[in-house]
């Protein structure tokens, strides 16, 4: 991929945005708010996301070679999760992998577009000896409010004479929530924009989104600038209460990095940032009190209390967000320390507060973030998985990036696995990770406790596997990948110690799960939908999370995989101030179960270290 | 005078304050609250502001010598318009120059304090496991607060948590119109504080006030810095407009100038500058706008409308105003662009919005503001005098400092005069200049239309006066003060040209009550109370002012001298909600008369230069 800019469109939808040159179909879908089915999870194996390019047809992939006939690529016919855009191009999206697919799905929710903001071009009577009102009467005149606002910004009153004088009083009022904050020269009422934010420990993912139709214009994407002083939660609060300008730092970074995701967002749409009047930000308790420079430092030490769960919109111009400075940022409510404003963020994408449905939402990262319930009753809770499922603390473990393999599977043709990308094997990511074990324990490598089996153990119909078993520095381990095919020229290898990781992991996880249940007194039979949210969430096989009872057995329909949910609920938060309303409603009405100080935990995870 | 401090209090009003080394017993009353009637306008030559000193007793001065017998003088007896407080003082003020006076003489009005600032001291509960409430939520709680605030401000969230925890959990709320704004460590309740400024074009007046009582407790003044780049408002507004930077510097001037005020204010009342949580400003509208840094450029261009008349709080942090950063900052209504909030000020403190009195209010300055009217209808417009009242624009001119002639006479004696604190005859102040014009008609030096006499006119009874008069460089002149006795060795005279100058200001303050009385259909003797606001109306003869026609006649004991009535509106809405409302109302509800485009005014402006 290179930083040049193309157009694309979705047909039938009708949907067009501007995507980084070299995107991959799938991506693109996924960021237009469409999505295409992709089974194999996007391994080009299943040829079941086929997509029809109008124009700007790229070249087959190997995998489209192999999968398409000769007459479907010449017709266009490409697959979803392989082809590329790489130039300006119309894409028809075949009747069941369009935007119907993904209300099914549940993973985007549709609301009425009801932001905070709204522009009205006026044009105002000039000051004459007959008309001595104030600048501003006049502006509010032209605007039929007869009170002044409650609150007025500095810097309005400071350029309000020379807007007016410069554009000859025809000028755009801006309107948060009826009332008057700003007005621009000239007539401006198409361009009215706000961001979405989900900011990660990891990453940060941003969204801008047309508010006068909730439409999404383009997303982007860069890596937490904070991981610099430490990959999780807990380095950083350490950081920023260890040194005298520890939290100032970190705040900078993250805003630093957001205004270069904003200008970003700005030039993929083609519209001036002054244009974005609103923002909405989802993240964990940490990363949003990080954001707002509000002191960590007691999400470190029992009782792991947040300093504010709940707050109203904040001046943009104050927090220092590039965009209009009359603009507003609304930073969602968290739960507790250890379930923040994302976890509401995916229950408000989810809809399952207003839903009869039982519905178990887990979202895995460092911290595996559990919400149990419906319309009646909710609760949530926190379990520390530690970052296994992320490829960390796991021997040959890396990122979801390139060269990790990311699934594996065992068939007729014996062991065989993916890469992101296609590219050599460097290492093994969480959603590989758990295949492997799966298939460890299939095929008797592993047993039940987790113990990697003696060669000699291994059943007949896996005796094939006894060269991939060697007794390591730390005891058994198992070789995923030879030397020979693996890109470091060392063997890609899941040890005794990965396998404990992936138990603690799983463990915690699942005990957390139980644990709820426990609470609403209901087994995995009451479940009406089970729902993967986050990066781990949307790459996992199901089938592998069920395997290694990651989440209790219920039947693969009822489990879905819905993607970054927190960040949908960012963008939900944003176009609409209901929206808005109920995340704080989810946030006051949710019961919190802390799970560090439970018996009932202590027990479920040493029964949940088990596998299956 | 130094910059010592030392403490006075007055009996029978038990007040205390604290003021500089040097200051008058009667600069020190009005500080307080209280005011000595001063007859003769505090030349010491009445001898009826009498008071006795029970502790810091001071040399008496020549006029105590001259007035009080050795009895009174030994038993502490002093003038209150001469006597100086050197040392901490106990003074009694007799009956009849105490606070009851001031009622009668309406400068004072009394209202219940109900600032928007209150303070609670709280014990909040410290987290638990049983209690895993945010920080915000726990400190709301303790306050009986059900919601989260509207607006919060981000350094309060960014010091939340280690205010509550260096303090063991015991704080300080301070909440804004009920709504939690800020938390201080320990118990602070009893230090809450606001300052009032009149922020005039030449000088910055400051009141500290306690809000929990209404009392004053300190006052401070200043030159407004703004002066170095021009005298008037109109060549404010020109630097303002001319320069890039322009703007920018005449706000910082004053408003470092303010700061340095609250930093007076507060080492004379010996608190801390960041208990002071409101501050309330009045100021002609080109002064208010240059204090917000908002544009007064169409406040020198018909129709000379303002940019902002009425607006709500602002922040005190975000203006950079020197009192506590989650204080708020209340800018009074303006009524027109040169109609201000200090004339909103003054109509507030007559309470004539609210009676049935038929009351004319004039603030004489380089403009003269003037009000008439009742409960039922208030007109108000601007009459542009020149500085001739300021002893500006006058040939012998000077502003009301040491050395300027103050008050003339005409008695059997012949020609008397008196200087500001005695000290040799630099100049002419404003009062000083209107009493010499009514000792010239009286005379015959003068005639009605203002032409000054040949020697040999001159009646009989005043050929003594002969000798004064002289032809100057510029035509006929009259010798206020020889040569043998002026400061200067130049004799003190008043031109030709300067009557006409006080001709013309008295002519254009005379024409717009005139124009106002016009429109409200009422003479002379239907006025039931005649306000003389500001420094001028303080310091001016009531009879000069009769005597040169420029107010109308109506008997003295109608006309009052309210001095400051500016300040004294901003110390009420200060202190008061109800007050801030009903400026909003007044600023609302009065008429305001355009005189510029106005042809009766033109037509009685011609009248109105006749004397008389």
């Amino acid at each position: 991929m290179d930083a040049r800019l193309v157009n694309v469109e979705f047909l039938p939808a009708g949907k067009t945005l501007r995507v980084e040159h070299g995107t991959v179909v799938a991506g693109a879908l996924l960021a237009a708010g469409l999505k295409s089915g992709m089974p194999c999870g996007g391994r080009g194996r299943c040829g079941k996301c086929r997509v029809v390019f109008k124009s700007g047809v790229p070249e087959p992939t190997p995998a489209e070679t192999d999968r398409l006939t000769k007459t479907e690529l010449d017709g266009g016919w490409r697959l979803g999760c392989t082809a590329t855009i790489n130039q300006d191009a119309v894409i028809y999206i075949p009747n069941g992998s369009g935007a119907a697919k993904i209300l099914t799905h549940g993973t985007r929710r549709r609301v009425l577009a009801s932001p905070s903001i709204r522009k009205k071009h006026i044009t105002v009577e000039a000051p004459s000896t007959a008309d001595l009102r104030s600048d501003l009467e006049r502006v509010l005149g032209s605007l039929g409010i007869e009170k002044s606002p409650q609150n007025i910004e500095l810097p309005f009153l400071r350029h309000l004479a020379a807007r007016l004088r410069e554009s000859n009083f025809s000028v755009t009022a801006i309107l948060a929530d009826g009332e008057l904050v700003d007005i621009e020269p000239g007539n401006t009422e198409s361009a009215c924009y706000g961001a979405a934010f989900d900011i990660g420990t990891t990453t940060l993912a941003a969204y801008l989104i047309d508010l006068a139709t909730g439409d999404e214009v383009a997303t982007a994407s860069a890596v937490n600038p904070q991981a610099g002083v430490g990959d999780d939660v807990i380095s950083r609060i350490s950081y920023s209460t260890s040194r005298i300008d520890g939290l100032a730092n970190l705040q900078s970074l993250v805003l630093k990095e957001m205004n270069s995701l904003i200008k970003k967002l700005s030039d993929a749409a083609q519209i001036s940032s002054s244009h974005i009047y609103e923002v909405s930000v989802v993240g964990n308790t940490c990363m949003t009190h990080l954001f707002l420079g509000v002191d960590p430092a007691s999400l470190a030490q029992a009782p792991y209390v947040p300093v504010v769960r709940q707050m109203t919109a904040l001046s943009a111009g104050e927090l220092g967000m590039g965009i209009n400075p009359a603009g507003r940022v609304h930073v969602l409510p968290a739960i507790a320390g250890y379930v923040g404003a994302d976890t509401v963020g995916v229950v408000l994408a989810s809809s399952m507060y207003n839903n009869e449905e039982l519905t178990l939402a887990v979202d895995i990262g460092t911290n595996g973030e559990i919400v149990l319930g419906n319309k009646n009753r909710m609760l949530a809770c926190s379990a520390a998985a530690g970052p296994a499922f992320e490829g960390a603390h796991i021997y040959c473990g890396m990122g979801a990036v390139a060269g990790a393999v990311d699934a594996v599977w065992l068939d007729e043709d014996g062991l065989g696995f993916s890469t992101i990308e296609g590219k050599s094997p460097a290492g093994i990511c969480g959603s590989g990770l758990l295949d492997a074990v799966v298939c460890m324990l299939k095929s008797g490598v592993v047993d039940e406790g987790g113990r990697i089996a003696d060669p000699e153990e291994l059943p007949q119909e896996y005796a094939f596997l006894k060269d991939s078993l060697r007794m390591g520095g730390n005891g058994r381990e198992f070789i995923l990948v030879a030397k020979e095919k693996s890109a470091t020229g060392e063997p890609i290898v899941i040890t005794q110690r990965d396998i404990r990781e992936v138990q603690l992991a799983k463990g915690a996880i699942a005990a957390g799960i139980y644990t709820l249940m426990g609470r609403m007194g209901v087994s995995a039979e009451d479940l009406d939908k089970v729902i993967l949210a986050g990066a781990f969430g949307n790459y996992v096989r199901k089938e592998s999370a069920l395997g290694v009872g990651l989440i209790p057995n219920v039947p693969l329909h009822k489990l879905h995989s819905v993607g970054n949910a927190a960040g949908e609920g960012a963008k939900l938060a944003l176009i609409s101030k209901d929206m808005r309303g109920d995340a704080a409603r989810i946030s006051n009405e949710i019961e919190y179960v802390e799970l560090t100080t439970d018996a009932e935990f202590q027990q479920r995870f040493a029964d949940a270290l088990i596998f299956g």
